[in-house]
């Protein structure tokens, strides 16, 4: 294979947690970038995502997706330009966005790409975000898991994050009212001024998180977007409708599924309220982005989903950003950015 | 009130278990047969039911079914006959099937007849399970909650009992593959010589349930019909297929849930597979029972259903007889048979 004269820093998978991957679990390295070969685009990465799943990418042999190995670069969303084609689909100056790893410079082929960012609308890194994968996470979730319908209660957990900010604002623009739990003070007052959350409660500061939420939903919970299962999602059960809808997201409440987390048996509840519980992929509906995109960019646009966003500067910070998460220390979506990127908005 | 010159043995409630209810919990009285209000239909029971759900309307509070309350007679469905009538609907001499309580005669209004048992076509006693709310329990919750599709894998648990049996073989019906569990190696021999099942499993002889499900269903579980909970549920979790569907119809396993009962946490599993659970009650088709009893008669006249029933003799089995369902002692469904009733099958 030969190489361009570009070198190329990558984070790599130095050792395999079984928790949350810290700072240690990650190397960076700098690397040769490989000339291209037929079909191969050269991206030069401007924003990498930072994205809760990644702990189960990392962690999880036999989940939904293929673990990263020991040794591999890490595997991430991203957008980018293209600063080399051989591939007219996505010729030179097109900005894109797709796993192109946690690296300054990717070559792939286009089945990587997930979509072609549109020029001048909006900051790139917005597609990693609500424009990206977590707002189509938040798109097709509630929708179609969710199937909220005007005039319901919908319950978001992590309701200041980058998915379920949006979530939030998604049912609120179809006629809901929405009530968001979050971790201290400071979010709950984004969730109320920020993403419009009829009510937002802090799970970290109540004392009685059951009370707190028949408070903060006195006629129920119709529709509840669960982004961690573990205690949070234990007291959301003594609340729900009958025929209310539990949209599995993400389980942020445990660092490990080694060994099976355990807690109080949902079937009783969902029985006696003839109640749903989904688990719910974001990947399944890929051939729908662009519908996604299409209603995402409107509501942004029109100011019906604001959104946050933090952004880490330069990919040193790579090795630390996925403990952040699961510490709570951010709030909306968090970006690294890379040298050369536009400046955000 | 004016009283008949018929005494009335009823079942009643002396005592509120927390657990699987007992002999000792149930007292047997003579009671007088009240004059016929306007509209009321005096019915002489032929056959009293015994359903698990039972357990639930003695023992659960909150749950969604009003508690029967100490001292009550026993709530149940039942089959008799219509001896006097003051409505026009139910003449005397109709067969009707309702709710109708575990006595020898009923007074009741015309909304608890749940339908006029056609004549001369099967026992009275088939309208109380495979052809009665049974029969729709597996009607309904697998066809409009396990939507089933044809060469799927179907996987029931109580496989041999009065609604297990008959999901399977509706399932059968409708081109699917077909697994039971089941306890012991008698109902697993029914299970496939009866009721059709290409593969039974006794969780009560197999020492790993894990394998043995993963023996019998090599191409995983589309479609899991929940008639328990607890252990056996948890091993089912791990083999479901992207997209599983779980029916929670019953929870057998557990004799109580005060207080709740605690497992693994499904969420993961439902997460990764893009699975759903959900819990059904038979009481939200009400307006389609006939569709479901047109279905299931056909069905058993042309030998696509089978059914097992067990008859115990006299009113004075009925306090023993809910702790026989939770046992396992019984096969398919139990009825309580009263003197005159016609002989069953």
């Amino acid at each position: 294979m030969r190489m361009s004269e570009r070198t190329n820093a990558q984070v790599w998978l130095k050792s395999r947690p079984n928790g949350v991957p810290q700072r240690s679990d990650f190397g960076i390295r700098m690397a040769a970038v490989p000339q291209l070969a037929e079909g191969q685009l050269l991206i030069r990465n401007e924003f990498l995502s930072v994205d809760p799943a990644m702990r189960g990418w990392i962690c999880d042999a036999g989940g939904y997706s293929v673990q990263i190995a020991l040794g591999e670069t890490i595997r991430a969303f991203a957008v980018g330009e293209v600063i080399e084609s051989n591939n007219a689909r996505y010729p030179s100056g097109a900005r894109v966005m797709g796993l192109f790893g946690w690296q300054e410079y990717a070559v792939v082929l286009d089945n990587q790409v997930l979509l072609t960012v549109p020029s001048g609308r909006h900051t790139s890194s917005l597609y990693l975000g609500v424009l990206g994968l977590n707002g189509y996470t938040a798109y097709f979730g509630l929708l179609e898991i969710g199937q909220p319908r005007k005039g319901e209660n919908v319950l978001v957990s992590t309701a200041a994050g980058a998915v379920g900010s949006c979530v939030g604002q998604i049912a609120k623009v179809h006629g809901c009212r929405t009530v968001g739990i979050t971790g201290g003070a400071l979010k709950v007052s984004q969730c109320i001024e920020e993403f419009g959350y009829a009510a937002a409660i802090d799970y970290k500061g109540v004392t009685d998180l059951d009370s707190a939420i028949r408070d903060a939903c006195p006629s129920g919970v119709d529709v509840y977007f669960d982004n961690t299962s573990g205690p949070i999602s234990d007291a959301v059960l003594r609340h729900l409708n009958i025929g209310a809808r539990i949209v599995v997201c993400g389980t942020a409440a445990y660092p490990s599924w080694t060994p099976w987390n355990r807690g109080p048996r949902p079937e009783r509840h969902l029985l006696v309220k003839r109640a749903r519980m989904q688990g719910f992929l974001v990947t399944d509906f890929t051939l729908r982005y662009t519908e996604a995109l299409h209603h995402l960019s409107k509501w942004v646009e029109e100011g019906a989903i604001h959104y946050r966003e933090q952004v880490l500067e330069g990919i040193e910070q790579a090795p630390g950003a996925i403990q952040r998460l699961y510490n709570g220390e951010n709030t909306g979506k968090l970006v690294i950015r890379l040298p050369g990127a536009q400046a955000t908005a």
